[in-house]
């Protein structure tokens, strides 16, 4: 019987392996270095939990599942409603602000494309407790940190920022009634992957006043904050929202990523959850689809039964993201081998036991070690050695019978030989 | 709406994550030192795929869901089945032999019990491509390996080792047939876990033959290798089979870890597929389940549609080994806790802003750092820094208007005035 991967699944054999450890590893890193915690939830779920922050439409994304008790499950297509429901249930006994960073192995049944995959990794970065503009800097700058470590420059990336809460206050300003902001902030969402002309006529559709849609052209069409800013029709809520954004923005630069963003209103968030700042991250060609994305939510942990607490985060795929590292040859899977740190060879059979047990003493002491299985010639244990990217090679000859080894450094070429009592004190330093 | 987790899962809080992270790290660090490359296969695979190994019965304990074309999928049990079909796949080109390790996260719909949940992670070690007890050996060595590595002794866990193959060849020399071989070897296994009266009725019904019944039992009462291998009634091919066995020990001798292993015949293991040495691993006590076991399986690439390629491997779970290390003091969540590199505190709310700053820059470095969000006194912003473990905090003071910090270590109290630009030029080294 012959089996094959289920579709949009990933196989990761050890060099695909070294590039999902080689990125996750980096998440974390950074993660940690910025002052969150990791955390992590069950890979399923309620089925109905994942409706409260989505909607029904969620359903038809998920892989769902039957437990023996005939619950329904299903496997989380993101982590934060179960970051919501673990908070919620220690609200009390949690420190605050709550830091938390997560990776979670996510999974979305739909058609697999470029960069979409029914199951990937998430990189999930999240501050609970604080309602500051304060709280959204240090994600943006925490996602920033990660980019720019792994060696990513402000002109190869985007963070395009905008937020939620000055976008509803300037339409409501402009006469929008809250019945017609949802549909609406659909159609904003989708700006600026529309061509003009079907934005305008979609528009016309949704406003039938044609001085409000002249004033929703007009604000989609700012190029800065402070343009929008002067805008004499803007409520003082739409005011306050546009000088917390231009806050943000001095925070930003106070902490030295400014040139990495940029002030987009069209950024506005698909999820009706979103409650201010928003900001989604891109390859600065906008060739690839959105790296990442997040901004504030702040009722999301009471809408999970929870108290009223502000949070604020993001979420950063690996699909596009190693896209988009492949592309800048900053993640070069030849790069990423394992390498040993002894290969230990035998020139005779008969030392091929205490290859065996040099190579368990080096293991023992830290140190990775391999050797050859087979009784085979010294030439072709070192080039073994050498396609397993040893970098020295062990020679056991007949130098043991004085209790001597050869030390052979791979790189140079250079041969050492050295006590075997000094080279196994040496090594458990 | 307030959820709750599904049974038998379960949520890692970050002091539950930091337990998560250091055993998988450590298995992953043993592994590699041991010469192990990392690989991972998808959560689900097509259902009919986990029936090949473990047969019918294994789909009562599957969590089984279906894609949109109405394939039956099912969250991976175990990893071995992947790990063929993957192998098998690239058999052409993947370097021999394979020396492959996972820590998978795996799921079992059973009703959930001590040491045994819905959803686990598990260490998978195997060597494919390698048909000689060598191999047998390695894989015993690195699970002995990690064992030791983090401070469990000869005296606190064992790996009893029998050999299928031997248990086969002497069954046949007794005259037991090859089709009553199955249901025996499936009573032997639970031989050491019933009491001798029960086995032995169970005996006499499965074998009607007094003579080859008291040959099974003394078998079974055998206390060392050297006793059985003396027995007259052995086939060549038992004999064989009982010197490879003793060739094993001898290995494990020389890598330095007999003391952690014993014969024992009560070793079968369930499965149909094992066909040569195999090894469950216990705590010295017997008081838990087992904490891992595996053994040698030559047919089963054979049998996922792949060439005849032999191979031995291992699996230990993470949830009965939490238990052993937490019974043995060995993991302290307590000491787990992530530390702080930097806690950044402000003497004045005019400094904020300097502490982002600096704040933003110590990470830059590669050090975690953090602040407070809020504008506090500085003795709340110094017992924050307290409760977050960190190793050293700067005081932002009146000395900066001297271009100058106050750095205090926190596990001393001693305090240090440093020149701003120096602090930062070391913190770059």
């Amino acid at each position: 019987m012959k089996f094959q991967a289920v579709k949009g699944t990933r196989d990761f054999y050890p060099s695909d392996m070294a590039v999902r450890n080689w990125i996750l590893d980096g998440w974390k890193k950074v993660s940690v270095r910025n002052g969150f915690e990791e955390y992590d939830g069950p890979i399923f779920e309620y089925l109905k939990m994942f409706q409260v922050k989505s909607g029904d439409e969620i359903v038809e994304q998920l892989f769902s599942l039957t437990d023996r008790a005939g619950r329904k499950l299903a496997l989380r297509p993101e982590i934060t409603p179960t970051l919501a429901r673990m908070v919620n249930q220690k609200i009390s006994s949690l420190p605050k602000p709550i830091k938390w960073f997560s990776v979670p192995r996510l999974f979305r049944a739909e058609r697999p494309q470029k960069g979409r995959l029914r199951e990937f990794f998430q990189w999930n970065v999240d501050i609970i407790g604080v309602d500051d503009v304060l709280a959204d800097a240090e994600v943006i700058f925490t996602a920033v940190d990660y980019l720019r470590d792994v060696g990513l420059t402000a002109d190869d990336v985007v963070v395009k920022i905008s937020s939620r809460k000055m976008l509803s206050n300037i339409l409501k300003s402009i006469g929008i009634t809250e019945k017609e902001l949802e549909p609406l902030y659909s159609l904003l969402d989708k700006r600026n992957k529309l061509p003009q002309e079907n934005f305008e006529q979609l528009l016309n559709q949704q406003i039938k006043d044609p001085e409000k849609r002249d004033n929703v052209l007009e604000l989609m069409n700012a190029d800065s904050l402070n343009q929008i800013g002067q805008n004499p029709i803007l409520s003082d809520a739409a005011k306050d929202a546009v000088s917390e954004l231009a806050q943000l923005f001095e925070i930003l630069d106070t902490m030295g990523v400014k040139d990495f963003c940029t002030f987009d209103i069209g950024i506005v968030r698909g999820l009706a959850y979103y409650t201010g700042i928003v900001f989604e991250i891109y390859d600065k060609d906008s060739q690839l689809r959105a790296i990442g994305g997040g901004g504030r939510y702040n009722n999301l942990l009471k809408d999970f039964g929870g108290p009223d607490i502000p949070a604020t985060g993001f979420g950063i795929g690996d699909c596009v993201l190693a896209i988009l590292l492949e592309e800048k040859r900053i993640l070069r899977k030849e790069t990423l081998d394992n390498e040993l740190d002894y290969y230990v060879a035998f020139a005779n059979d008969k030392y091929k036991r205490l290859a065996i047990d040099f190579t368990s003493k080096i293991r023992r002491a830290g140190k990775s070690a391999d050797f050859s299985y087979k009784s085979g010639k010294l030439g072709k244990q070192l080039k073994e050695a050498s396609s397993r990217k040893a970098k020295n090679c062990i020679i056991i000859g007949s130098e043991i019978e004085n209790e001597q080894l050869v030390v052979k450094d791979m790189d140079t070429g250079e041969q050492e030989i050295i006590d075997k009592d000094k080279f196994f004190k040496q090594l458990k330093k």
